[in-house]
């Protein structure tokens, strides 16, 4: 029998340990079917830092979250165990040493039979993962990655491992299925023309924001699940996919982005799917306001949750 | 003849004193048609306190309203006489002596004949509200509420009088029309499917958030007079039920909600309803920033003034 | 050649000189064809002042613009030279002082053969830039203009020329042609029902922000085309068109506005308009939080740009 | 019988009219003694603007202020009439208009008998303040203005009446007693050494901040009662003779200067003086965080109704 | 031996468990020496609520403390084992239940031999915990009290048990030696000169705000040792006892207190007494800024503990 | 002759260039005698990021500048020739390769007979100043260092370059004259007692925190004096030596430490030195509000200059 978060009639919500939504840390249970996993890493930034403190900050951000999803029809944290696996422990200096601190951290608990569901940190994280999760699997899982950016940029200052860089290396590494790979959310100025071939030679498709907006969220999820196919899929969110009013606390914000509730009900739409790991990024506390962006990120997360419930 | 609010030609709108919209009191008028009356109580929260001062919050972010409304082709502010008629005193400490104390400020209040724009304050005032008023009207009102949450749960730490139960002990109370009542803009966890059960038997129909963004603001307005029917209305607003990006001062924030113009649109296709009383409730100012609530909040009350005036 | 931003592959975002989107200033190039000039004034408030600090603001908050448009398919720094001008020094003090120092400092760069894009400062500079567009062209421009408030009421406590008035004052000195001029995006409270009859008289059409919601940007945008025809057009941005969620730091927010995507999609759907000059105002940075205004205000400028390129 | 503060044993302080501490308006009293008079101007600054919002701002702060004063052993709300008289309305635009507006205001509630503490606005203010009680007293008064800033220079941009040069105005026109005037607090930098010399020729004596800080409060008051001599005293405090932590919410913060604390000691230390009226000014609240500018404006009024009282 | 905080030397301080210094929790030790207890309760405020975030905002603003006290040359942390040992959950709805769930897990935490250092929450929390001590004891404590308030009153609306009269009950159960008790930091308006006629019946002394400025926090501290004599010491302090400035995230904020470092000092000074338990109440994160409240609590805790280590 | 600052008397201080305090850019003068450079780095931080804004946040914060110091009596702006020269660019990712940049950066303004001002970044950029001045002046500098900690320890996770490590480096790469150097300031938790006994064997001496409060700025800055003895001097400092009242907006914050005004005071005691170069570092703007710390960095800056400008 799995347990879950603290119970919001016996201990006050504003109360109680600061873990994801109260919900037991992995020493508390026997066994973790969906952990909750911390990547502080945020070394990978080219614009504001700060998302190193984005595992807390959602995670304060998630005590009002309750057990049963009505539009899933599902209780996120049953019947699958969830808990809050604490923060990997990573270097804030050497980006090879983090991003192979994170890959052991993330293997180290995908070996126990575990999915994971990263609260970031910055995008670069999102590669040790997919690394771990490749392994894991043992082939390339398909991947929907919600963001205003690409993230497919080769280097930044010569460095090729950066928040803008995850989907190339990976792409590179065939960690994922280029076939059944796409962006969602996509928006804003960019370097180039070039970008956009550069991007669709990887094998990326594209739903940009302004598609998103046109056709509603029902569309979009369908053409996701359309592109993504068969087999288990890797979500990575970009909290800035969300527009600055709905996530000023994020490292390179984008005007005109998505809201909280299209990208909540996309996600919704994708029910059914059989997730294998998740990633949710980007968001940096230092410039949220009354936890705005932390409650959209708690509340994506319980989404993530939910899908994974709902299979 | 009525006497409007200070005007901005006259008067900077920085300036004069801190009423809503700079109406003027009580004792400056010599009927109340419409008193505006603040209800600054927050004992009944169960996350985010705050509320209490809610009252002086709106009151600030009101000085920009000007006396037409284009929308509705109506002077809220006439013909009938609007006034602000201050805060109801009661104990921040004792939740029965509180409730009492606001249901008797408000009854007094209604019993000169006029409506009343509660301020709150927290959603338990609401309770208090819907006494006097089915008091005032010897029968029960139809209820129209807006809000993230259904509002119709039990009890939290054996307290039945909470920011979280005051539908359910106004059905309990017969105080509002069980067959004319709707729950709008309804959204996130709940704590398991039982909740909706349980609403629906208390007569509630629900319009949620996915519907209302699906279906648009016209739709949604049509479906609430269908509910409400003819005779009086109770309207009761909170604020959370709008996304926290438009409402981040508040006390239970859910992410995924209506932006301030969809449901403004909404009450303004409400024209020709008659409106018993109503309330606003759930603002609270320390989580505000720029006034962003304060402004939503003042403009959902004209709103209201507007509907009232356009009867 | 023309000479573009400063390559953030080479000096990080965060870096560099805090000219608009780190283009190079006047006195590095050798001719401006489109030049940002910053206007600081907002001696013309009626409510919140600090738009004064708006050009300084929206700079900073311009650091993360990249150099190609892909919804438009165009580099807005290219291939025409794009210049940071600096500011206009104005009086604080005297209003028609500051006018005059305005135009002045307006017509010397327009005389050079550029177009301007001004960063205001209060909307009630928008008269002398079109006074010396005006004068520029020698005949009138087509004007749209987008705002939550008309603009075109005479006076505030006797003084005419504030930002309350602009379009007024414009119509009657005949600096617009007011058979191709509309307002976009008006909303809220006004003082009468004579406002709008004496706007209209003025020449204007209106597209209300409930007309952009129910209809969406791609018909707005074909409206505002049939109404601008042939002929060089002046834009003039309010940023408070936007609803305070998304521009949080202006001095007169309205309630239930348009979303920061809503207002990039029209302008992008205006695309083969030849813009003469624009303007976007009443950013107030004292009131923004983590430049969400300001990103707001920089990408609506790139906008502008990547239309002045897309002719 | 004088009629104190709104009790806070029975209306929540957080609860009740926003009006100074809570006390009566000047309607609801018979005679006013000392009248609160909100100068809501602000055209006369240099850079940050929004002092117009210092007089609801320094009343929404003042709600916590209790009726007795144990440091000077005196109620400052009785035994005189304490009440808020409201705000003078000024226009914003023309600043010899204002000033004007400003003075016969505040003449007319000195013609009354009553004193008057004046809430600003920025430091323009001072000088129809000045003008009014010189006319009151029939003779000029002491001056001891706490500041920054000197606020003796000439003019700016032209404009001889701004927040920069009401003292050197007022001393001009003889408002005040040359030879009994101060400056306490005086820092930073300035435009040129002749700027303190021409202070000086204008008889004013200085205390500087680093001779507060050096020498304590007592010392200073001890000095400033030396300086004053017999009569009566106007004084004029500009929130910026706090150092910005104290004070982040005015408009040209200066680092390095007094704590509160040493403030309210210095004003306690000048118990016996005989108080003409006082202003206080320069409290911006666009700038200010949780009240803590307020706050501090608050008690250094609360300071002066106590020196009224301990005459 | 004692296990301390993790090392910030192997996870990153902005990582890892958000207990208080990422100490261990209870759970996670053998024996309990020091416990850190949150009492998550603001339901006895007056003004401004919010304490009950007071724990979760210390404990994250505590991250960065480091293990060794050069001042006190001892290692809080050490040879004592300290421990994180979560939150009292009690009612946030009935203040005698609320009062009694409090007392019963102090009471339960110290039957185990260990101390408290409670996280408040309000100041009401100091009731249940001067009864739990004085149980474990047998006997009264002596009482040294930092705040700017008595604390001493009777009863609000009222209610006998709010954060304005834990004292004076206290004194009725004579929980405290009241020939060894006394309040530091005493300032600002009070309701009445019997308020202080009052507190010195129940047997307290004061050393005002005024003093500590005056005669430093080496006398304060000498003085302090005087009145508490032999014998074990409860030391309470509530933050406002700090300036506004120095402590914004405060309920009942008041102008002209202590610097962080003076109080430290004091406490300093404080080195060799036997400290039974202690309290630190009052933190209201939503009012803080960048965590200044909360870093200055977390240090006046360390300061605590690091009494207790050099006993 | 020097140009100066943008005139305030004739364009606003809130507008013009974003230059610190207006001046000139290199580009803009003859002659550099005094360089204030940018080294917007910190990848060096082992807490709350951001410093890499801290150039422009002190420029921003630094526009309120006036020409004339009287405390030093010097136009710290004259007679030599300050200018903004610009920010270093460096790489985000790379610590070796950014260090190499700075100093080539620093050293390049060095060759040309400037001196430098550096505005950081995080402490790490010390390293690469004090190299590049031991190579410029071919002998060690005198170091006086003010900061809440010692910056001496070794290597966090295995990197020896990091803003806790540059004084060791410095010392052991022998670039300033451990003889005449010192810390003041210090406080706070440290890791162990060994702490202090390796930066004495270093040759450091320390006046912590607690001396400069008991004892005075003038006796600390005699004391300085003393250890600095003859010969050029740099001075580095850390704005966390500041108490985060006076400066929110940093990454280590610690309680209890200088205010403002103490600093400048010790700074201004240290006139008739012969100052080298120097730096101020660690603002972090995310974290600043309404300018606070920037305010206190550009009045630091400030004095600096007066320094330099009084020898």
């Amino acid at each position: 029998m799995t347990r879950g978060p603290l119970d919001g009639m016996k201990v006050p919500r504003f109360a109680g340990p600061a873990t994801f939504a109260r919900l037991p840390t992995r020493a508390e249970v026997e066994k973790v079917d969906v952990g909750i996993l911390g990547l502080p890493y945020d070394n990978g930034v080219t614009y504001r830092p700060g998302a190193r403190f984005g595992p807390s900050g959602i995670r304060q951000a998630s005590r009002l979250l309750r057990p049963y999803h009505p539009g899933l029809d599902v209780s996120p944290f049953e019947p699958r165990q969830v808990a809050d696996c604490g923060d990997v422990a990573c270097t804030p200096f050497d980006i090879p040493q983090a991003l192979a601190e994170i890959e052991a951290g993330v293997a180290e608990l995908l070996a126990t039979g575990a999915r994971v569901v990263a609260l970031g940190g910055d995008h670069t994280i999102a590669l040790p993962m997919l690394r771990a999760v490749r392994e894991q699997l043992g082939s390339p899982v398909a991947l929907v990655h919600f963001d205003a950016h690409l993230d497919t940029w080769d280097a930044h200052f010569g460095q090729r491992y950066t928040h803008g860089s995850p989907f190339r290396r990976a792409a590179e590494e065939k960690l994922f299925d280029s076939d059944r790979s796409l962006h969602v959310g996509i928006r804003g100025p960019i370097f180039g023309p070039g970008d956009l071939a550069a991007d669709a030679e990887l094998g990326f498709r594209i739903i940009d924001c302004t598609q998103v907006a046109e056709r509603g969220p029902a569309w979009t999820a369908e053409r996701i699940r359309e592109r993504l196919g068969e087999g288990p899929v890797y979500i990575s969110i970009d909290i800035d996919v969300l527009d600055p009013a709905f996530a000023p606390g994020t490292g390179t914000p984008e005007a005109g982005g998505l809201s909280s509730r299209e990208l909540l009900q996309v996600l919704r739409g994708l029910k059914g799917l059989r997730l294998a790991s998740s990633d949710l990024v980007e968001v940096a506390p230092a410039y949220d306001h009354a936890e705005v962006t932390g409650i959209a990120a708690a509340h994506l997360v319980y989404e993530l949750l939910g899908l994974m419930a709902a299979e």
